[in-house]
């Protein structure tokens, strides 16, 4: 991309870095389509450094975890989905070949032991590297839902 | 963080490097909790060479934006959270300034102009980068509400 400018007058950056906080330990070793993954316990094991940023993370039922799919090369930008066996662009599914390959999901939050997160239903296999750990808060989330009219 | 071996013996990544795939384009041009926003027309404006793959994007009702905090420097693991005002951990909370300065929307689709997207209820400001866009499907966001018991 190149450089643009814009009316705050910073360009937007060539690339962004960013350092995993941790990473998912579970028995999923190979990737694929599986619906009994959403059943299964997963831990993240949080850098140490990183351990008191889980502070009352406890309090909340659902979590959003963003990783990154490091075992996904490349991307198309229209392909069969998955959900409905329908063509789309990329950006119209959850595809893991994307052109930044980043994961989300929903999870159930279980227990956390010091470093290490344990969560429900997390759809990344072992090894995966973990970008982000953020609240899912019903109420929030529907905010966009009020304000639709 | 050091590199650590897992069972499926790959060495989680130092860093994960991400390239912009657009970047918001609205009226907001400083950082700042403002609930007006949510009302507020944002325009993405996406890479020429990514426009493909929002084939289909004009079928979903609803999107996840994830995009960059450009502005926002540094991170503490500690801090008061914005939505009550509590004292939590940075994973807890949807605080911009994180260990990976990842920002997560859900936002309203309005339409498609080529390469332009508007979304209605984006809380980023004017030339923030882009990192991804997902649908989100409200049925499959439950599955793991469904899975819970």
């Amino acid at each position: 991309m190149r450089q643009k400018m814009n009316e705050s007058a910073e360009p937007i950056p060539e690339k962004v870095e960013f350092t995993p906080i941790g990473y998912v330990e579970n028995d999923y070793l190979e990737p694929g389509h599986n619906e009994e993954i959403y059943g299964k316990v997963s831990k993240i094991i949080l850098r140490k450094d990183l351990e008191d940023g889980l502070y009352r993370v406890d309090e909340l039922e659902k979590l959003y975890i963003l990783f990154y799919f490091s075992k996904s090369k490349g991307y198309k930008l229209i392909h069969r989905r998955h959900y409905d066996g329908e063509m789309s662009g990329v950006f119209a599914s959850r595809s893991p070949f994307r052109p930044n390959g980043i994961g989300l999901t929903i999870v159930e939050f279980l227990k956390v032991e010091g470093n290490v997160l344990y969560v429900k239903g997390l759809d990344a296999i072992n090894g995966t590297p973990v970008l982000d750990i953020k609240p899912y808060i019903k109420k929030l989330e529907e905010k966009t839902e009020e304000s639709k009219d």
